[in-house]
């Protein structure tokens, strides 16, 4: 196990590229529109085009300086909207980076955190919003019937490789039996740009793109496109550098975080956002809640609106792309969690069940809903409208308090599609197998089908140390069932800090439940995947079963430690049968001798009638 | 990574009991029928007793001597029947250990060979076999009505300590929420001996227990009862030692495997199965042909009956308790793979495709199927009935040639079945989500309920290095579906042979999918120890967390990574928020502050007529 200091000792970046692996572009209808594939380049000499969320970090001709941040490649797109302005934004307050941070320096740190301040300050651009009386959401210009080049990215990035695709489904038999079961979705063959402004429109995809946040390359969250992941992130209580801030992001995404929430609790909560949204291809979300509690020193009962909205307003300016608010967490539904086995679990549900019950009062966050609705549109900030009242153990799990909620975030979402904000619901958590085919019916029914983003589920509580696992099972199932992203576990979840490992098994479970999710859904191109690496198993390829892996270090790693001969990669045997007992082999000896004399045999037997299941003898009963 | 020569080191059994846990005995209705348990002893004086797979290993008062191996704790009733008979038993020949090693043998490797053959000479019982006429299978005895002690002890060790459960649904609202949605099965809330007799007579459970294995803690596989998983191991190719191989086995129950396969294929394979099953106190499967193709040199269509009948007798006399048997795997099958993107991938199936094809005739496991059940009625073995056309990738799921085996494999259940031999029936394998419940329907229908016991199924085909996690999704839902016994799928899978930290992580992965898929099915008292779990974590009991769960060695050392003080351990918080923003602390301030003063209003807003979903503005459609 590796020490939870262990990002300490990274100076560099991640920036090697896969094996085999390029980094390609797929061309929009505008020169500045290229959209980032991975190639691998297999040995047979074909190319598979993977989706890639590593951004340019994994592009070796790609210049990164953390200290300048990423190119913002919708700086122009949002420019010649004309619909926002640069101005010169709030004053950075001492408090911004925590209450009683500043007063509990040694003097010695004083010289370091004014160093870390300065490099963040030479990171941030100028913040722009909304012109006066101007709606800047994407999904203000989907239904005003305009294609955003943010939508036409999404639709090209969406599309993957299909043509693999009707080269396989050539066998009828083969195409019905893995076509999928949407189950209720509705997975087009070609995902066009006007199909995603649909289904921007209808709210039933959001594109999570903070004006603010230029440097991101857009990214669809919805039921009708691939299933996503988030993974979380932040700070730990020791001041650290910015790069191994940003080599948080930049391991989670290699490996396919498509999202990422910063967490962070402690000490330059705001430095560090800074550092981290400014190098961020994917999206960023964070819960304003937890650095509103630090601004008035950790006693929720001191939060106020005026406090949490200036964090808001903080954050957007920053280019976080989506807020989690737990506004459907109402003053009513808190004693309905007096019974339950593990209460309030959530964090932000906490702070704001304390402050509720403290002033004896209805939530802040939703009394004044439709000004954060304000904020948000003002910035394409979307909502991700928070679970507080998820349940924390299977036993507490579809409880009364968890459905009212729900229902109420139901409520919240017509409110912020009223002023065409962007949003997505937040679910479990903890829930039993059995019980999450109803976690997605009630947010289907009262959520009006805005993406769903669950945490897991855990299907159950007994597997501390592996509740990537015990939760991947769910995630995979409520992906299947319509769950448009699928925040991330790791194994130390319940336990501690997830160290740079635990980030990396973490993400790899998701991109298993996520994937097994598009296949069972039928979505086209996932497949295509999945039928390369078998082919290549199949065919003894293992360098490219290795590369079309999640994790080729991984794969490679194991593969060699029973067989670590170069040759034996071209070996067609491997190490679980030998030489002469390979069950790959001698299938193929079958097929070859099967082409030869079995048609005929196989022909006699069916004008014979086919009866291969003739009993041998009466069966008893 | 462990390097693969991990085990060449081990001297000593792994013998620790778990922390804080002791083995109990639940006392059936004779003095020599205890079934053990796992007795955790909780920080707050609680014990909870566990389902208990490790044997006597964990027994710090019971004597071990792997060179005398356990003691046989059904001897006495299988003697008590008088329907079995001492025998000479067959005699050892030197093709037994393989054809081909013993000429290989280099001069300095003779007394080494000697030696081992001595040892487990040592070892061997006097086999025994039913008098002529007899029929000694435990369905036999179940279908004259007769409740053996195999059946009481069962019976005992399923029921597990239900009385928590009493408590826990005295809840209503709870009880229903968490009944489970056992899709068709039919568990009662107290597992009677008389019950198990039934299950096994209408054949829907089978307790695999050679009366040549008397050592084994009885245990039964079936859709009504616990989900059990098997977990694979076998001798390397380079010759070990007794202690070596036993503590392959040791490890496996240890973290939880119900059944073993000993999947040996190289040296010694004679020998190295005496050492496993005299120290084996959970049921033995193994796949026959592949010592009977080692006899033949591993030249396939050298196999005959003479050979394979001789190796069922071989492999019975040492107590093997399942063989799997790949007689579904017709001729006529053959040419149907010959599409497949994979084509075979069973080894056994391989095998018996290539001689069915290169004798161009009907395959001789199932021409002589009625002389191998013959066999197992006269040593109680059940047969594992194998998929050798299970799919090796997702696309080649649920064809033709697989379903046309499965519906084989059913008319040759009610064959076994007919001779009151115990039947279970192997399933795939490679299955993506939405086509796993046709597995699970086909099944059911063709196999007339017998019990299902399926590799995985993985569920995507992308993860090599995390087959484990792709294939525990498969496991668990298909294991709420109906399925009565996984066969673990570690992370070499694909890729290498596993290591000992390999087979753990396999190990804790499918009591995870076994364990959710209990949960869902309402099994009563699976969830009392996720209850346990989640109350000890509620209240800060760390220890008690660690140690009720799969894995308490991992959990402790996760956690103290971040927090390694012992003091942290009775914390009120924990490290992912700090003392002072810990939502379960948060919670339990709200619950007292409810208790005081919220009742109150909560019932003032329910008089009000419960509205708490009113809209706050007039939505949008």
């Amino acid at each position: 196990m590796n020490a939870p200091d262990k990002f300490a000792h990274l100076l560099a970046l991640t920036r090697e590229p896969f094996p085999a692996s390029t980094k390609g572009r797929i061309a929009g209808s505008r020169p500045d529109l290229q959209v980032p594939v991975r190639d691998v380049l297999l040995t047979n000499g074909e190319t598979v085009s993977l989706y890639d969320t590593s951004g340019p970090y994994t592009d070796p001709s790609a210049e990164i300086d953390v200290r300048r941040g990423l190119a913002g490649l919708r700086a122009a797109w949002i420019d010649e909207r004309g619909d926002t302005e640069g101005y010169e934004g709030r004053i950075r307050q001492a408090l911004d980076d925590g209450a009683k941070h500043a007063e509990q320096q040694a003097p010695q740190e004083h010289e370091r955190i004014a160093q870390l301040r300065a490099e963040a300050a030479a990171l941030q651009r100028q913040p722009r919003r909304a012109k006066s009386g101007m709606n800047v959401t994407q999904m203000h210009y989907a239904r005003r019937g305009i294609v955003t080049p943010e939508m036409e990215y999404v639709a090209l990035r969406e599309n993957g490789r299909r043509e693999w695709m009707a080269e396989y489904l050539a066998d009828e038999e083969r195409a019905r039996r893995v076509a999928g079961n949407p189950l209720g979705a509705s997975i087009p063959k070609i995902i066009t740009p006007e199909f995603v402004r649909d289904e921007v429109a209808r709210g039933r995809a959001i594109i999570p793109a903070n004006i603010n946040h230029p440097e991101v390359e857009p990214m669809a969250i919805g039921r009708n496109f691939k299933v996503k992941i988030n993974a979380n992130i932040g700070n730990s209580a020791v001041t650290s550098s910015i790069e191994e801030e940003v080599e948080k992001l930049v391991w989670a995404i290699r490996w396919g975080a498509d999202n990422v929430m910063d967490l962070s609790t402690g000490k330059n909560i705001h430095t560090t956002r800074d550092w981290i949204v400014r190098n961020s291809p994917v999206p960023i979300g964070t819960v304003p809640i937890y650095q509103a509690l630090e601004k008035v020193g950790g006693v929720a009962e001191d939060l106020t609106w005026a406090i949490f909205r200036d964090t808001l307003i903080e954050q957007a300016e920053q280019g976080v792309d989506y807020f989690t608010i737990h506004a459907g967490l109402r003053l009513p539904f808190i004693p309905m969690t007096a019974k339950r086995m593990t209460g309030i679990v959530s964090r932000g549900g906490s702070i704001m069940a304390k402050w509720c019950i403290a002033h004896h009062r209805e939530s802040f966050l939703y009394e004044h809903f439709e000004e954060i609705c304000e904020i948000m549109k003002a910035y394409d900030v979307s909502f991700s409208l928070g679970d507080g009242l998820r349940p924390g153990c299977g036993a507490d799990a579809n409880d009364e308090a968890q459905f009212a909620e729900l229902r109420t975030l139901g409520e919240l979402t017509q409110i912020a599609w009223k002023h065409d904000v962007q949003t997505m619901i937040e679910g479990p958590g903890h829930v039993p197998l059995h019980m999450i085919q109803a976690n997605m019916d009630e947010q289907l029914k009262h959520c009006h089908e805005a993406p769903f983003y669950t945490l897991g589920p855990l299907t159950i509580d007994i597997a501390p140390g592996y509740d990537h696992i015990a939760s991947a099972i769910g995630a995979a199932m409520i992906g299947w069932m319509g769950t448009a992203m699928l925040c991330y576990v790791t194994p130390k979840e319940h336990l501690g800090l997830p160290d740079r490992d635990d980030v990396k098994q973490g993400i790899i479970a998701y991109k298993i439940a996520a994937h097994a999710a598009d296949v069972a859904k039928g979505h086209p191109g996932a497949r295509a995947r999945d039928d390369a690496l078998s082919k290549a198993r199949f065919e003894f390829r293992w360098e490219d079963q290795f590369n079309l892996g999640l994790d080729p270090d991984t794969a490679r790693d194991f593969h060699d430690e029973t067989l670590p001969k170069d040759s034996s990669k071209v070996a067609h045997f491997c190490s679980m049968c030998g030489p002469k007992f390979c069950s790959m082999k001698i299938t193929q000896e079958v097929r070859e001798y099967a082409a030869q004399g079995m048609d005929q045999k196989s022909r006699e037997f069916r004008e014979g009638g086919g009866e291969f299941y003739v009993p041998i003898q009466p069966a008893k009963g």
